[in-house]
């Protein structure tokens, strides 16, 4: 079977990329991404060091996780990767760390509300919290599921964050907006009692940054 | 027309220096400059990779935002520095960015008194912090005029921050040290109660910093 | 006597590495481990600077702390790290450091439970904190020895940290895990009330973590 | 006059370490050095990039602050470093920083006890925080030589910190170490009440840290 190369590297750099923002150390978290043409996921091997990882060294599988290429076992979070890609056709990329400002609202149960014109921006609305799920079967995967709504991320009790997007590229994006966000957000709920943006407000922002922004009307 | 290339190069190096000094993130802010004579402004163009950035790429559009030279499409927030430029003629460069300990302060829509000498150094005045205003015609250019004092700097509440600068280097040099007088105060209001300089102690460092700092005397 | 060359490099490589992440500033800190078969152990020259460290400026000594290869004198914590290869023959790196967030933990004599899944999977119990031990004689390894439970880690009040493992990588990762859950519990715990796992949900992420996680089943 | 080449360079990379240690940002800050033999003191150019300094820009004047090589203008802060030099002939380098955990304790005229074992070694007593003092004739090194303890550190109220060593290199030691314990210290501080340690412990670890550490002995 043909590997998507083009899908491969993307993913690669999707790793790379949360290792070199600082959201991943060692061996946490993932990026993977979907071929939905010929229904391949590419995914970061379990355990392996982000600063030596090459793009060969990602796992390629089909969608109920049976390895199609790559020398590795895969993420053992592939589950939950797949789960979304099964159950939300518009997603293309998925990416999953415990970056350290998110997830303390995680492990507090605490989603993120619309405090900043930038969650505005890129989520259009608060970030929810999944409750609590250990890491059997589908749990955590109906638990993202369950709670997402219309933002491209979730954070996930105790544990950490996952980011969605229509492509690697996309849940990046998501990924390192999340933390960024929720670093001021913490720094803010140290010092005083922020208040979110009305929701008129927050579609202001949205609509401007999902039409006009970016380089996609030339 | 011709391209003024000095600035083109300068507000190029000013979007470069906000990504390297962590006070951007992914496309978040903007750096850019005007060329009095000409009537021209140079911009980051919007929604693109900083480290992908090239001197090339920045948008050269007239005082009222026509393009004029350049293959991308400018800043969504140009509108703001445009408004900036042609309210106060001593502005040669002006940088937006979302950093996070100055942006802790205006999610609580709070200024930041000049607590240190650094703030009397560089700012000189108590940074004011811009009531909410959202993203439609010049409500935010409006707003950053008002509120704008002698500092070099403003808040944006629930948003982000605009500095100030006759060069874009100097607009650069405001953003940076914003933020690290920012966390600094952070931390001590964690801590305690400080309390500002009087206004006269704020002087002698202002007129200190302004007059036989740096080597302009030479 | 032969210089365990493999070990050498290994050491080295864990001694940059804690630095690299920052783990460690100036000379705090130190790396060993130990070559069973032969008796010997290898660490980190004392007060000597990370970024001009070489392969071949690691101290090689016996079990009984006698220097037998090297130029310099080696890390004054030695005695610490010779009590843990002595009275603990499954463990094979050690690193010392006083990264921040753990330390703050350590400066308060307060354990780290088991509040996230990423301690769940590294190390599997809470963390425990060593109560204060001077630099004299076999205090510091002795309080070490009694309050280790299975964690990888422990804390040393007013001091640091320590942790352990098969490998002076092993011990690496756990150094940097160590720090990483540390920053995001402490930051919660600024924030709210994060509660602990409860034993039956630390024991399936442990077990998961240690069984089917990475590349060891291929 | 002779330019005291080795010294130069000493002090050039004295003052590119603060920066690349995240201990200053854009202009601020200042790390010189004495020539006691030749009377001759090197420092920082006043408002140079760091990133574009190099050891051929470093300011020489004599013991009085008259110059004596170098194209530039010395640092402001200048005064305060020389009168340290003249009423303490053992200190041989001296470095100003505002680095931010430091400096959030001085916003507060606040000392910091010695919390902790790598206080104990590198300080060996409380670091002090001098009054407020402006910027006008030696009000400065007054106060610093009032205030200063036999800690090679202290702060200023409101300010920033001073640190000094028998040379630049041990006044950069003592300037990265203060930062990083008062980033520990400030971080239990928002958890708990840390305690400062015993003056008996103190001296344990201050005399080893200056007699047995390091490569002196060899």
């Amino acid at each position: 079977m043909k590997i998507p190369e083009q899908l491969r590297r993307e993913v690669w750099e999707a790793n790379l990329a949360i290792y070199r923002a600082g959201l991943v150390t060692m061996h946490s978290g993932n990026a993977s991404g979907v071929d939905r043409r010929r229904g391949l996921v590419v995914i970061k091997p379990s355990g392996m060091d982000y600063d030596k990882l090459r793009s060969e060294d990602m796992v390629v599988t089909d969608l109920e996780g049976r390895k199609v290429s790559g020398r590795w076992q895969p993420s053992v979070d592939l589950p939950h990767h797949l789960y979304i890609y099964k159950h939300r056709p518009d997603i293309g990329g998925v990416i999953h760390t415990h970056s350290n400002y998110a997830t303390s609202f995680a492990l507090l149960n605490r989603p993120i509300p619309v405090y900043l014109t930038a969650i505005a921006d890129e989520f259009g609305a608060e970030i929810p919290c999944v409750p609590y799920a250990d890491n059997q079967g589908d749990h955590m995967g109906e638990g993202i599921l369950k709670y997402m709504g219309n933002a491209p991320a979730v954070l996930l009790a105790q544990h950490g964050v996952f980011t969605f997007g229509a492509t690697p590229r996309a849940a990046l994006k998501a990924a390192v907006m999340l933390e960024d966000v929720a670093k001021t957000c913490h720094l803010a709920l140290l010092l005083g009692k922020p208040r979110p943006l009305p929701a008129k407000e927050v579609r202001k922002w949205y609509e401007r940054y999902h039409t006009t922004y970016g380089q996609t009307r030339r």
